[in-house]
Order: structure tokens, then sequence, then C-alpha cells
């Protein structure tokens, strides 16, 4: 379907480096005006978008505490065992990721912190149209009850029967999640940024999302609203050597693929025959597949490429900087130290990017389309404020107290000097 | 100058908590012209539209070593070590934030750990204009230090004879820092963002500046550049009960009220008579003021606020956020409890806000028109992104592979649950 680049020259780069384009501007128009009539006629507006766009609303918006006790009970237990295990998983990688206060003397008498207080209200869109992606639900709800968040809302769109799928429900529950509106699209986003009678407003927005949701998100940030980022397509990007495992690779790209046509996954190998055995073994694996055709889709614009030396291989993916990086290698541990620029890595031949997805422990929601250049996926951090405290005693604004004088003089500030001197003058009495 | 609101009935606070508007848009079409220019024409742009702005351009728009070099022979001793101590206090508080790579055991077998990796390119800006913002500097280029980027550029506009601020070049030659870009304003961020002939485009923008620079912010960042915020107006609100110093109040009210026109402080008092208080204190300090005339402008604005009760004064500033917030108060470590949403907070009469603007330790790139609620000031994070890795052990996957196909399997996702299988069935052979 594609061809292999073999080698390719630095010049070549920028091309191969190309992502799918995403259109982030085309929908303003369409989903500003749905933000617009939602922050005027609230969850009306909310009913009669969702009946406008899927052909029904549900009778009510909000889940009810009886559909979330029921939800367990419409579960395979072997589901249930699952959530429970990747819970227990992405608790403990996401409360390692806290850290006691620690208490930093910069000067005799100047004693200065950080603390990590919780945004407050947040916001957290699952989608359910395709899918009930509580895998999702898991990834957001958890952080942000470790971060001590106080309102915790979900959005998500109701089925066609009017109700939430028992999987998301049952995910709620575990977590005390108890607020979730059966909406979804912009319009959800509308009802998490500006508030309706039902629902308090939301100070940061977090979840994936079509290109609607990602639209309004855009365009609710821009109005002031915090985000978590603003999610693309996903990408794997996997970097095979000789030790690797085709049969393995293969199926990591598929499953990379099925997640929508403008997937896109990058095969950059040491070897041209390691390309010729992993496309041996799509081949093989392909034809079971249940998302076929969306694989074939993505496929289209895949990227195949050989660089003899890890080197440069490295070099190459650093600058696509992928929001998954797999490392098919028995060498996955000293690899590692080439990465610079990525989302989430898996080192060795036994760890699939699925693991991740669902259940290793670390977050799922992750920077796409390049940005894993500068922004990290979400964890605690994405729920929390970090504020800075200080307490000065005498001894403390006598040893800086000159500085800063000093300093303000120079920047031009009398105000901020004299700030000081007033001290200094009434601790000298 | 301004009213005294005496326990206004919550109905009351919005108005009370409203920031002076702060236009984002207006300058969009100007600020969007200047930017496509550097994007086409680079340097020469940028030149162009320095003559054009500020009726001079620079020789050379890059500061050359011997004017590094030379920058501190032209400062007085006392200033420079006052940066020194700066320079030392802000490192020691910003090296506590990085944290050595800590890996956790989520299930036996299944090892994920996070890891710091710097924003490889970053741009700095400085401004330059009324006053040369080497504070700025150092609080801009010590986290990145530290993150460790690989390239540092800073930009900051030259003075009329060509040069820069030996203030300036003296930080940032303490800091190693030696790319110095002689640019300022909306064509600067041009330059940081897009690249020219002589500067290779940064991954992410830091620094204050004016309106233009601002918009030039807010306008690359979304075309997909990184910011680390954008720069409102500065803010101060001090809390003050009984145990306070009505003079040091003043003085801490009138220095932030010096940043600019633009600027609010708010006081909130537990007893009308220390409102009074600080405002004879005003009237005693304001007449020798240098920049009398922008603190005028900033009272008119100011908010005076009395709330009797301690918890519900807390609820108030929280509701604001402010940047700064001052605890003006013996107890200040036990009302510290209280705070929800801030930027940097100052605890006690002898810590001013001066203080962390300088040489506490702590950051002055904090959050302002209330984004307090959501983001937190500059910090090493800022500088990196903290990346996951995971790495499956035969028995990691063993114990998690099951989960994993059961919730891909209720996903929808048949070649994520695949991905694992295809391992699992190689592992019993």
């Amino acid at each position: 379907m594609t061809t292999i680049a073999i080698n390719p020259p630095k010049s070549k780069w920028p091309e191969l480096l190309e992502r799918p384009a995403f259109d982030t501007e085309s929908l303003d128009g369409v989903v500003g005006r749905i933000l617009s009539e939602v922050r005027l006629a609230g969850d009306e507006a909310v009913l009669a978008y969702s009946k406008q766009f899927s052909g029904f609303a549900p009778q009510s918006l909000w889940v009810t505490p009886e559909e979330i006790r029921e939800s367990g009970s419409l579960l395979p237990g072997d589901l249930k065992q699952a959530i429970s295990l990747a819970k227990k998983n992405i608790e403990k990688f996401h409360r390692a990721q806290v850290r006691p206060v620690h208490k930093v003397v910069t000067t005799e008498g100047v004693t200065c912190w950080r603390k990590n207080l919780p945004v407050e209200r947040v916001g957290l869109y699952i989608p359910g149209g395709s899918a009930p992606l509580f895998s999702t639900l898991l990834m957001l709800a958890i952080p942000a009850r470790i971060a001590g968040c106080e309102e915790i809302v979900v959005a998500t769109p109701a089925q066609k029967d009017g109700s939430v799928h028992p999987a998301i429900l049952y995910a709620a529950q575990l977590l005390g999640v108890d607020r979730i509106y059966k909406s979804g699209g912009a319009q959800a986003i509308g009802a998490l940024a500006y508030g309706t009678p039902s629902l308090a407003k939301v100070q940061k927005i977090f979840g994936p999302g079509n290109q609607y949701v990602t639209c309004a998100k855009k365009l609710v940030n821009r109005e002031g609203v915090a985000i978590d980022m603003l999610a693309g397509p996903s990408e794997l990007a996997v970097f095979a050597d000789e030790s690797c495992i085709p049969e393995f690779v293969a199926a990591d790209l598929l499953s990379q693929a099925e997640h929508g046509a403008d997937s896109q996954v990058v095969l950059v190998a040491t070897k041209r025959k390691i390309i010729d055995e992993v496309i041996k073994q799509i081949h093989i694996q392909l034809p079971a597949l249940e998302r076929k055709n969306i694989v074939e889709e993505s496929f289209l614009h895949r990227r195949l490429i050989v660089l003899h030396q890890e080197k440069q291989a490295f070099e190459f993916l650093n600058a696509y900087a992928p929001e998954h990086l797999i490392i098919a290698s028995a060498e996955a541990a000293r690899l590692s130290g080439y990465v610079r620029n990525a989302g989430s890595v898996f080192l060795g031949n036994l760890s699939p990017e699925s693991a991740g997805d669902y259940a290793s422990g670390t977050n799922h929601s992750l920077p796409t389309g390049g940005t894993a250049l500068t922004y990290s996926g979400v964890s605690v951090d994405s729920f929390v404020k970090k504020v800075t405290f200080q307490q000065l005693t005498r001894k403390g604004i006598k040893h800086i107290g000159p500085a800063v004088m000093a300093m303000a003089e120079a920047e031009g500030l009398g105000a901020h000097r004299n700030a000081v001197g007033i001290r200094l003058k009434k601790l000298k009495k």
C-alpha cells in the first residue's frame, strides 16, 4: 500500500514527517453557533441539538442514582474485574506523582514552597458514539480524584434508548463520580463551559472527542476556559531492529490503525527485511479484524522507513514526536536513552500500546500531532495548580532586602524598592 | 478615590470581582499582518518594523560576545551582587522542583515511570521598553537551564543607541545565555515562532510584554507554537486583619499599582478602620513616588472591601484568584490554609511582593486575570515534558493481558485485544 523509504536523506525528512491534514478551522462557524445557543438557552438548547444530531434526546439530561447502582448487574464479571485491575494500576502510578510539600530555605530566614491546590470544578468529556470509552473515564477521573477536585462532572452521549452504557456508569460508580450529564458533541462542551440551569460551569474541560468536540474545546479555550489539550488523530511510531518480533510489530500497527481512518502509524526499522516481515504479518492478521476497513484507510498514510543507524532512526522519531512510541527491541532500555520527544513510550517486545491504553497504569490522554515536542500527557498535574508560598523572617528580609532594593531601583520601580525599605527602616528602630 | 464596600452581600460580589477590561481582540488584525510579514521576510521585516515603531533599528540584530563580556564593567557592584544573590535563591528553589525518576511497579512485571525531557529550543521575551527587566530573564533562563533546554534564545528590544541594557547582558552572561536577538514587539515573537535566516524557530515562547507582544503570542499559539501563558495586567490582593501593619500594606499596594495604569489592587480587611489607616499611609507615601501618576490611574479601579469574617474574606479572595496574594497578619501561616486559588502567596508582615518579584526564590511569572483558578506560574515544569515509560515482562503481560483484552473487547477494538492476545499465545508455547 505504501512505498518504503530506504535511508532517506535529511532533505526528504520533512515530507516523511508530515501528518495527515487535520482541519481545525472549517467547523468554527457551525460550532460557534452551537456554543452561543447553549450559552443562551442552556439545557433546552442541549436537548434540541441532541435531538437534531442523533435523532433522539434522553428524557432527562442527568443519570439517576438508580441507573448508576444497577450498572454493575449489567456487566460481565470478567469486565468488572478488568476495570478494577486497571483502576488499581492507574491509581498506583498517579498517586506516585503526588509529592509532599517541600519547604526550601533559599537564604536564612527566607522559606519558599509549592503546594498543589486542586482545580475546583472539572468537566470530563467521555465519547460514547461508536464505543463507550470507559477507559478514558478511568484515565481522567482517577487523577482528578487524587488531585482532590471538589466537583467532577462527566458529560457523555446517551445511547439510542436514552441510557448511558453500563461500563461507563460502572467505572463512574467505582470512582465515586455521580454527576453524569447525558450529552455529547459541541453542545456538551458548551454546557460544561458556560453552565446551564442544571449544571454549574466547570473551570477546566478534559477529554477526547470528534472534530466538533475538539473545535468546541478550542473555541471555549479562547474565551478563557482551560482545557487539557486539543486531541488530534491518534498516532503510533515503532522503532524495530533485528531483535523485534515482526508478528507483534504488525499487531501493534494494526491496533493503532483501527482507531480511525485519520490515525497514523510510522514504522522505522534498521533493516529492510524487518519491514518486509512486518508487512507479511500484517497480511496474515488483517483479514480477521472487525475494523479492517478503517485500518486499510489509515494505512493509506502510514510511513515505512529504513534507517540503518539507530541514532539516525531516533533522530527521525524525535522529530516526529509521536503520541505513542514502541521500541521493539531486546535493547529497549538502552535505546530509550535516545528518546527526546514522545507522549508515552513502550519498551521491548512485550509492551504493546494496548497495555498503556488500558491497564499498565500510565495515562492514555497524550499529546498528538507533534505537540509532544512541548506538551505532556494528562497526569495529576493537569488537575492542580502549583501555588508558590514564601515567608520571610526579620533575618530573612534583612538578608535579601538590600538586593531587592538595588534590583527594583535598576528596573525603575521605586515603590517596589520602598516596600522593602519601609520594612528595613522599621526593623532598625 | 474609591468607595469601600462593607460586608457586601454575595449578590454584589460579581461586580467587585470584575477586572479592568483587557481587550484581546482589537489588535488581531495589525499584529497578524506583522506576523505574516516576519514569516515572509524574516530579519529584514524585523528590522523594518523596529525602525517603524521605535524610529531606529540596531546595526546588527544579534548581541556580540564582546557586548556580553563588557556588560559587567558597566554595572555598579551592588547591583551585580544583588543579581548574584537573586540567581542563587531562584536556582535553589527551582532545583528543588526537579525530581529523580521514580519507577513504580503497578503490578508484578509492569514497571511505569515518568521522565522529564527538556523542551529543546525555547525563546525568552524580555521587555526593555520602559525598564530593562533583567529580573524576568533570571526567572525564565534559570528554570530553562535547570530543565536542560538545549537552545535558549532571548529576544529583547535594543535601546536608542542600538545596545541592550547591560543589566540584561550581565544576567545573560551569568546564566550562560549567549543568543540575544535585539528585537521587541510582535515582530520579535514572529521571529521566535517562525524562525528567520539568522534564528532557528523555537518550540515554546516565554515572557511578558505589552499588548502587541501578548496578542502575537496568542496568535502564534493558535498556530501551534507553545507559550507559557498570556500575561494580562498585574494584580495584588492583600488580606489584612488587625495584626497587619498599615504602613506596610500601603507600601505593597503602591508597589503593585506602579506596574501600570491597568494594574489592579484589592484590599480585603476584617475591619473598616484597617482600611482607613492604610489609606492614611497611602497619602503619606504616595507623593514621594516617581511613578505617582501611574499609581493614581491604577487606583481608579482598586477595590477596598471589608469582610468581618476571615472565612468569607478568603472565599472572596479565592473567587478573585489573584496573581499575588499577601496575607498581612501575624497568623498568616494558619490563614494560608484557606487559600484555594492564587499565583504566589506572601505570608506575614515581612514578606512583601517585591521579595518574590526579585529574590526570594519563587518565580514572578504568574497567572493573571483570574487564570490562577486553573493555571500555575512558570517553573521548571514549564520547560519540560513529562514523558511516561512502561516496560512489561513475561509475568507482567500475563498478569494484565487478560484485563486489557476484556476492556478492548468491550470498547469494540479488536486489534487492540489482538495485540495482547498474540503475545500471550506466543508465551504459552
